[in-house]
């Protein structure tokens, strides 16, 4: 999508030379854009660890080039290994999006066994199909998030307002954006849609991230305190929420941003459908129960008693709590699927019950039944 | 209650002149401890319109101080007159607390046919008599909630987790708060207690106000995103939430705090008792649907995008969202009765519907069937 007019990607090989990754550096927007360069595996791991990069799609990618990186740096006998500590130790730098350890073993898986000049070649094909497959499912999850947002408009006849949560926007993968992408898709179609956008304490991801890759591409939204969704659906001001997801699992529950199952238990109150947009990569076949199975990282205090913004033409961190009071940090909450309209994956939308997802998926009948 | 080892309450008449009055000046807390002086009605609009002073029952007493100001700058010959347009003019400060009309009327009845010698005389002393029954109100706010409590420690031999969303603590009243009142009560009585404090955005009155009181008075506590309760509740970890309520219809549906509802929702799908906390001046006898008929502020969306916080020893705002996004700042949220286990009365505690709450004030006969 674009920034400034320009059309971008989050993550790609540095066009001066292939033994460097760039990113956009996420902590620094909206209010600095810069490129981050990872030259090492530990870049790869601190850039995901401290959210440079983050969303779960492009954490995969980012941990996949991890694997290419490792392997350049490689200079000893025994690479499966070798692999396998470079991959235990790039899955460690978040522990709840599955797509990490997906993307990551699906590049080791790929390379061992190869000589390492084979396993670097390997290792960088494998990056690059799996993010353009990632592109790709994302523009497929935007056109049939296009059809909700479709039959809204031809209802209602009026610009359709979606709320979203957190950034599952083309900022989270590499392009289009999971919960964003039926909102470009229907704003390139013409149809006139506005954004609710929660501002998503305690990293504010959605009024730093969603806000600032809307309003470069020229959606019309509002932030709003993550409070104020409830309100907004009990008068009719939302049509339609749509998030994304870190990991769901085979049976509908949705690991997602702290928050969301507020949004969802709100949505469900009002009869407003509650959609989550995401590639079937972040479906964790193997579990059911998300509440009992899914480990819910917390993550720095800090990151609740101080917040970054914009002064004196600087980031600025200021602290928002007395010095005598602690703080918590849970980062994700569980919606049961009980409370879910359906999901909106690369393969269509299909309700959020093992039943549907599985029937949607059958190729993958070898990861649930296992 | 306690700031610095020393009692205070949030408002009173200066010693120096009984011609000014004080108040602590709540914008700057935690960061800057500050008392404004307050010496003409506009001080006084301004304070209450500003939020140097909040909370639906300091409001009101605010308001009714503010008459006594105002009268005591009299010097025409229409009284009543005068009284009725200071009384308009300082409801018009915040919309939808409806202590501030209650509290301004009680004063302007009293005044009203007098000389204006008695009648300054006369509103003083009914500001007090408003203020000393607002303190005695939230002490027993206090002891009914303190059975909640204790009923819960008793059970589960622990330290009860109480959630609160907002400031319903004594810095919005006088003195004990409502929602804080059953806390400070089962602190004294030595019962171990553990407050998770929503920070409570946009002015975060949890994070600054609530967790300030809460730790000037020793109090255990935890500061968390408005994001986390939900997430909380799901996992066992809220014994108990209350709330205060800035007007609560006489069939039991709370205005409060936007996002109160969306914890409601939370307490209500997790099976976890939601009680709200207030004097019956909170509660607007002459409406029974919260929905439409209580009027929601919107407040300045520069709430949103800018906030205040300390750092290089002053208080800093920080701009937090990109600057071509728009913002919006809902004031506050109505959660239908039907998701209130109980209100906590000065009188006792009551189910949140139009019998029941009838049936505990007879004496309101006359207001409700009017």
């Amino acid at each position: 999508m674009k920034i400034k007019g320009k059309h971008f990607q989050t993550i790609w090989l540095s066009e001066e030379s292939d033994e460097i990754v760039q990113a956009i550096d996420q902590r620094k927007l909206p209010f600095v854009f810069e490129i981050l360069d990872l030259a090492t595996v530990t870049d790869v791991y601190n850039a995901i660890r401290d959210m440079a990069v983050r969303g779960a799609p492009l954490i995969g990618i980012t941990g996949a080039y991890g694997i290419y990186l490792a392997l350049l740096a490689y200079n000893g006998n025994k690479l499966n290994n070798y692999l396998d500590e470079v991959a235990s130790y790039l899955k460690s730098s978040r522990p709840t999006a599955v797509n990490l350890a997906f993307a990551i073993d699906e590049v080791v898986k790929t390379c061992r066994n190869s000589t390492i000049k084979d396993a670097v070649s390997k290792a960088l094909k494998k990056t690059t199909e799996l993010k353009e497959k990632e592109v790709e499912y994302c523009s497929r999850i935007g056109n049939h998030g296009l059809a909700l947002i479709e039959g809204i408009y031809k209802e209602k006849k009026r610009p359709v307002n979606v709320l979203t949560h957190c950034n599952a926007g083309w900022l989270a993968c590499i392009d289009w954006g999971t919960a964003t992408a039926p909102v470009y898709k229907a704003s390139q179609k013409g149809i006139p849609v506005h954004v609710w956008v929660d501002e998503t304490r305690p990293r504010n991801q959605g009024a730093r991230l969603t806000a600032f890759e809307l309003a470069e591409e020229g959606i019309p939204h509002t932030i709003i305190p993550d409070n104020t969704g409830g309100h907004l659906m009990q008068h009719g001001e939302v049509d339609l929420v749509i998030v994304g997801s870190d990991r769901t699992t085979v049976s509908g529950d949705v690991a997602n941003k702290i928050g969301t199952y507020l949004k969802a238990l709100a949505a469900h109150d009002n009869q407003i459908p509650f959609y989550v947009a995401l590639p079937s990569s972040s479906i964790d076949w193997g579990i059911t129960d998300g509440m009992s199975e899914i480990p819910i990282e917390q993550r720095d205090p800090s990151e609740v008693g101080f917040i970054e913004g914009w002064a004196k033409n600087q980031i600025i961190s200021v602290r928002l709590t007395p010095e005598k009071s602690k703080t918590a940090n849970y980062g994700f909450d569980v919606t049961p699927a009980r409370l879910v309209t359906g999901l909106i994956t690369e393969k269509g939308i299909c309700k959020a019950d093992k039943k549907s997802i599985t029937t949607l998926f059958p190729e993958k009948k070898y990861l649930w039944q296992k």
